[in-house]
């Protein structure tokens, strides 16, 4: 029997990775004869990156950059264990988290710090990167990174513009000559899980901006300075941000991909299948265990657990999912091809000391489903 | 298919037929056409009256007594459905937790309020008993609940004795031809789960005492008088009270069941078991579950769960347990029977909150139990 265990972290008290791992501690003594294969997965946000190098057994590479307002930081990325692709999640450079909740202010952060990230991996010789986009500080269409990255934004006056998403509203002249010309010959995978557009009612100011700080006035502000970045971005490289789904994801991030970068944006779930070949193990496999440090009423609307659901009722197999919390309205999942899930909360306990016992927890859990996947009844 | 539930209380936050109903509820959208037989059941401590009332569909009945210190307290107990069978527990006369922690002394509280439930259940007719000792606040040997069913107990100087173990070392004649003549035709089985002797190192003083509130120098006085007791009420009953396994607990209740009342000392959960048909229900049964409060190292020694097992698995039928909390250690279960066990948390929650939502966890765990019994796999 082939038992493919593919979770997403239990964010804060546990990896994928772990997760796999005590799953797999509980199935073994249960199922020794068990073939298991261990897919951490993600979504694209948070532990993206655990996942991806876990999973390939590549490594984490910390470098400094600059921060969303300018300070520096340390941020990590990951080099896949293929040794040609970078994993780089936008938050470690340029992430909301790196802001003080009372200086909070899109205006003024920049997306330079991911650009960085980019050229360091560049230099790493990396071909090929995926970058997840998710918990950004920036309203600033990506033109910070694109800054780091080579490409000149100049207002009326010939100076190079500033820091931030404001700034933008004096772009007279951009000039992407400069270009890291390694770019050329990469590919770049963005997971975006996001329709949003560039601009407008449903754009990146007015649905971002307020978690990142903009008042009223500042989401019309940025909003202005947006599209006349647009303006002037879609003539320069000729491809039609303004209408593009996902364009406004992470404050116009995926904008700034869409327009100088040979990237495409995809769902998060998408890319992170593809890269611990999720597909392909679930084709061999028998059954299959996911699951998430929570699954609610939410989860059916394309979180990990529903993603390799899907993938695992395309080969019609049993799916089980093993969740720190199950909330009330949790059995939507069923709908979305999760045959059963249990809480991996054994006792009752608080956050701090779950943080520690949570892979306790989870082999507890996981062993007592092999007990019971091994009763036979007459149903 | 036929389930059988039969969980004990989950203490302080379900009774054992709310367990049982909250299983029903989960196991019912997943297996419509299962027939489920509940069987709420007990260990012949606290929640066995309640747990048999449930199961008969008889009756709680409330009158005043004599508590340990004499003062007055309001006790329940039942009557079951066939109308013949009184169903006590010590402690709501004559309970622990009826004395404020800072003045517990086993040398002065009473078993009387017992013997007075007794009484009040002889008026109503009863023909059966059923006793739970467990919880007491007394180490009279039992002396008061006799007292109060007729018995009298003199001193030196021909007056009756005082409340409490320590007078029983006063104690030079018993009179029991007043003992209430009903009792003679009454069938009483006393629910003990402990072999504990009247007297000495492992008798009901030393054991129990400290517990109770005895010093060491209690003990010993406390021993000396119940073995007073012992000399006198073994030549005037007849019976070896002394050597009798089981007469030690309660303080000495045991012995004064077995010196002057049709009585017989047996394990709580066989008693329950006859009440509730257990064996009967789970002979027709393909699946049973189980339940307590509380899995961990010490429930593989004759708790409820394990009473459960042993019986389905005379019947050969898998059995799944169902409760609050699994703690490091409860492997051991597995050998007493059980096939899987489930802690019934699905989210991080306090005690409090946990008293209102036991139910909705419980239907939730159970709910998904049933869908993953209906997972096929070739193992």
């Amino acid at each position: 029997m082939r038992i493919v265990i593919a979770p997403d972290s239990f964010k804060e008290t546990a990896t994928a990775m772990e997760v796999a791992t005590a799953i797999e501690a509980g199935l073994k003594p249960e199922l020794p004869d068990a073939t298991i294969i261990k897919c951490p997965m993600a979504d694209g946000g948070e532990g993206t990156v655990q996942s991806l190098v876990d999973a390939t057994v590549g490594k984490l590479v910390t470098t400094q950059v600059t921060g969303p307002v300018g300070q520096p930081v340390e941020a990590t990325y990951g080099i896949l264990g293929d040794h040609q692709t970078a994993v780089i999640e936008m938050a470690e450079a340029s992430g909301i988290h790196l802001v003080d909740r009372d200086v909070k202010d899109p205006k003024i952060t920049t997306s330079f710090g991911t650009g960085e990230l980019i050229r360091h991996a560049l230099d790493a010789g990396v071909e090929k990167f995926i970058v997840g986009i998710g918990g950004s500080a920036t309203n600033d269409a990506g033109a910070g990174m694109l800054q780091a990255l080579g490409v000149h934004f100049y207002d009326e006056a010939g100076l190079e513009l500033g820091p931030g998403g404001a700034a933008l509203g004096q772009l007279a002249r951009i000039d992407a000559t400069g270009l890291d010309s390694r770019l050329k010959d990469v590919k770049i995978r963005v997971a975006c899980d996001v329709d949003n557009p560039l601009l407008g009612e449903t754009g990146a100011s007015a649905i971002y901006g307020p978690q990142k700080g903009a008042t009223s006035e500042d989401i019309v502000l940025l909003d202005r300075a947006l599209e006349n970045f647009a303006d002037l971005v879609e003539p320069d490289c000729g491809h039609d941000i303004r209408s593009a789904k996902g364009a406004g994801a992470a404050g116009g991030l995926g904008a700034a991909f869409l327009a100088y970068l040979p990237a495409t944006l995809e769902r998060g779930a998408t890319i992170v299948s593809d890269v611990v070949g999720l597909k392909q193990h679930i084709s061999h496999a028998d059954l299959v265990i996911t699951g998430e440090g929570g699954v609610n009423h939410q989860t059916i609307y394309g979180k990990t657990p529903i993603h390799v659901a899907k993938v695992a009722k395309s080969f019609d197999l049993p799916v089980i999912a093993l969740c720190g919390s199950v909330s009330n309205g949790y059995e939507t999942v069923f709908e979305g091809g999760i045959d059963a899930v249990f809480s991996t909360l054994t006792e009752l306990t608080d956050l701090e000391t779950l943080a520690e016992t949570t892979p306790q927890h989870i082999q507890k859990t996981a062993r007592n489903v092999a007990r019971l996947l091994k009763i036979r009844l007459n149903l």
